[in-house]
C-alpha cells in the first residue's frame, strides 16, 4: 500500500462514507492549530486542507464566508494572497470548548444540588437558574439536579445540596439518546480502525497531519459536545464516550501538531512547483 | 359559680360538644398518670374518672375489655375489686408517643435525604426504607424527603443527602390536610377558653384535675399525633399547632399531676361514705 492510498484510507474512515460539515470542520482546525493570537493562516493552506479532507473548494469558500459573517474569522488581502484568522470572539469560543474537548473525563463535583419545583405545575426553566447548565440532570418534568451547591434559586423551588448522588439505571438509561449512542459507537469503530493503520508509521507531510487531526478534533468534537457535561458513570453502558476519548488521545499523541509555517511552505513549495 | 359548675364547663369546653374517644381517653389517663411498671389504678377509680369525663359506665367496660384483648392493659381482681394496668407493651407504646406528645417543637434535623424514583414507573412504598416514617414529605408520586442521611436505600432511587432544605409555599400547602388544619383551630379555640376560666384558682379534688389533664393530653393527643414529625416552618401559616402546644403546655402546668394515691382514696373516701 502506498503512503498516499493509506492517508486516503484514514480519511475516508474518518469521513465515516460521508463528508464533514465544512464549517465545524474550519473550526475544528482553527481550534487545534492556530488559535493562539496573530496565528494566520493563507487560503491557500485551508484550500490543499480542504482538498485532503475530501471537500469541494466551493463549500470552503462558502464556509469561510459564512464564519467571516457570523464572525468568527477574519481575514486581510497582501496583495494575490488571502489571509484568515480567528477573530477575538472566535479565539475565545474556542478557548471555552478547549477543556471539553481535550480534557480528559469529567470530573466529580463536590457538590450537588436538586431542585423541585412543585408537582403538575407549570415546568420552570430552572436550568437558567444554574451555575453550569450543560452538566444538568432533568428528571421528570419538576425535577432538576445540578452539579455545585445550590444558592440564590427561585422560592418556589424545594432545594437540597449534598456531596454525593448515584446514578440509578433508569436515570443512566436516559441521560444520552439513542442517536449520541450510535453516533459514539460508530465513531469508537472508526477511530480504532484508524489506530490499526498506524498513521504515525506512515510518511505524512505536515499538511497530511494536520488534515487527519482536524478530522479526528472534528470527529470527537460533533460527540464530545452533544454529551452533558457529567462524569461517565451517569451514563449506560453501551455508550462508548470513553473508550472514543481514549483513542482520540491516542491518536493525537501520534500525529504532533505541526507548526502553521510548515503548512505555509508546502504550500508554497506547490505553488512554486506549479509555476515552475 | 360553683366549683363543680366551673368544673363541668371546663368538661364540656374539652369535649367540644361531643364525648370523648373512650378507648383514647383510657390510654391518655394510663400515659399520664400511670405509665411507671407497678403503677395499677382501680376500677373504681376509673368509673369515677369516666362519669366526670362525660362517659357512660357501659362504655368504659366495653373500652376496658377491648384494651385487655388488645394486650394494651392488664387487671387483676382483689376480692370485689378489680384492679387494671398497663402491659409492657402498653407501657413501651405509652413511652413511645410521649416524646411527641409531650415534647416540644420538632426540631431541625442535622440533615435531609431526597430520594427520587423513576418518574412515571410503578410508584414505590419508598417510605419503608425510611429512618423516620412520620418525618417523611412526599412530593408527587416519585419523591421522598426524610431526615437524616440516606443510606442502605434502593439501589433504584437517585438519592442526595444534605444539611438544609427550604419549604417552598406550595409545600406548606400540602403537609398537613383541610381537617386537620381545622381540628387544629378548633382545639386551638377550646384551650383558649379554658385557659381564661383558670382552672388552677379552682378547689379541684385529685380526680377532678386526672379527668381535666385526660381531657387536654386526650384532645391534644388526637392532633398532634396525626401531625406529620416535621418542623412547624413546614405547615401552612392557619396551621395552629404551636399555638395549641404553648397552652398544652401552660394548661398542663397549672393542673400538677395528683398522685394515684390521692384518687384511690378519694374513691374510697365516696365508697365509704355509701356504705356509711
Amino acid at each position: 500500500m502506498t503512503d498516499q492510498q493509506s492517508f486516503d484510507d484514514c480519511v475516508a474512515i474518518l469521513n465515516q462514507g460521508g463528508s464533514p460539515r465544512v464549517w465545524s470542520l474550519i473550526v475544528s482546525f482553527f481550534g487545534d492549530l492556530a488559535l493562539n493570537d496573530g496565528d494566520t493562516v493563507s487560503g491557500v493552506v485551508l484550500s490543499r486542507l480542504g482538498v485532503m479532507a475530501g471537500i469541494a473548494p466551493e463549500a470552503l469558500r462558502v464556509a469561510l464566508h459564512r464564519l467571516k459573517r457570523d464572525g468568527w474569522i477574519g481575514s486581510e488581502r497582501n496583495g494575490r494572497r488571502s489571509s484568515y484568522f480567528l477573530t477575538k470572539r472566535g479565539r475565545e469560543e474556542s478557548a471555552a470548548a478547549s477543556p471539553r474537548i481535550y480534557g480528559g473525563p469529567v470530573p466529580e463535583p463536590g457538590s450537588w444540588t436538586v431542585l423541585i419545583s412543585e408537582p403538575g405545575s407549570e415546568p420552570k426553566d430552572i436550568s437558567t437558574k444554574t451555575i453550569n447548565p450543560d452538566g444538568c440532570i432533568f428528571v421528570g418534568d419538576n425535577i432538576t439536579i445540578i452539579p455545585g451547591e445550590g444558592s440564590g434559586h427561585d422560592e418556589a423551588l424545594l432545594c437540597l445540596s449534598g456531596p454525593e448522588i448515584p446514578a440509578p439505571s433508569w436515570l443512566r438509561g436516559q441521560l444520552i439518546g439513542p442517536d449520541l449512542i450510535g453516533a459514539a459507537g460508530r465513531l469508537h469503530a472508526a477511530f480504532s480502525q484508524l489506530a490499526s493503520l498506524h498513521p504515525v508509521n506512515q510518511h505524512l507531510s505536515a499538511t497530511e497531519t494536520a488534515t487527519l487531526r482536524t478530522l479526528i478534533v472534528h470527529s470527537w468534537r460533533r460527540v464530545r459536545l452533544r454529551q452533558p457535561d457529567l462524569p461517565d458513570r451517569f451514563f449506560s453502558n453501551d455508550w462508548k464516550g470513553p473508550e472514543c476519548r481514549r483513542l482520540f488521545e491516542a491518536l493525537l499523541d501520534d500525529l504532533p501538531r505541526p507548526a502553521l509555517e510548515a503548512l505555509e511552505a508546502e504550500a508554497n513549495g506547490e505553488v512554486q512547483g506549479r509555476a515552475g
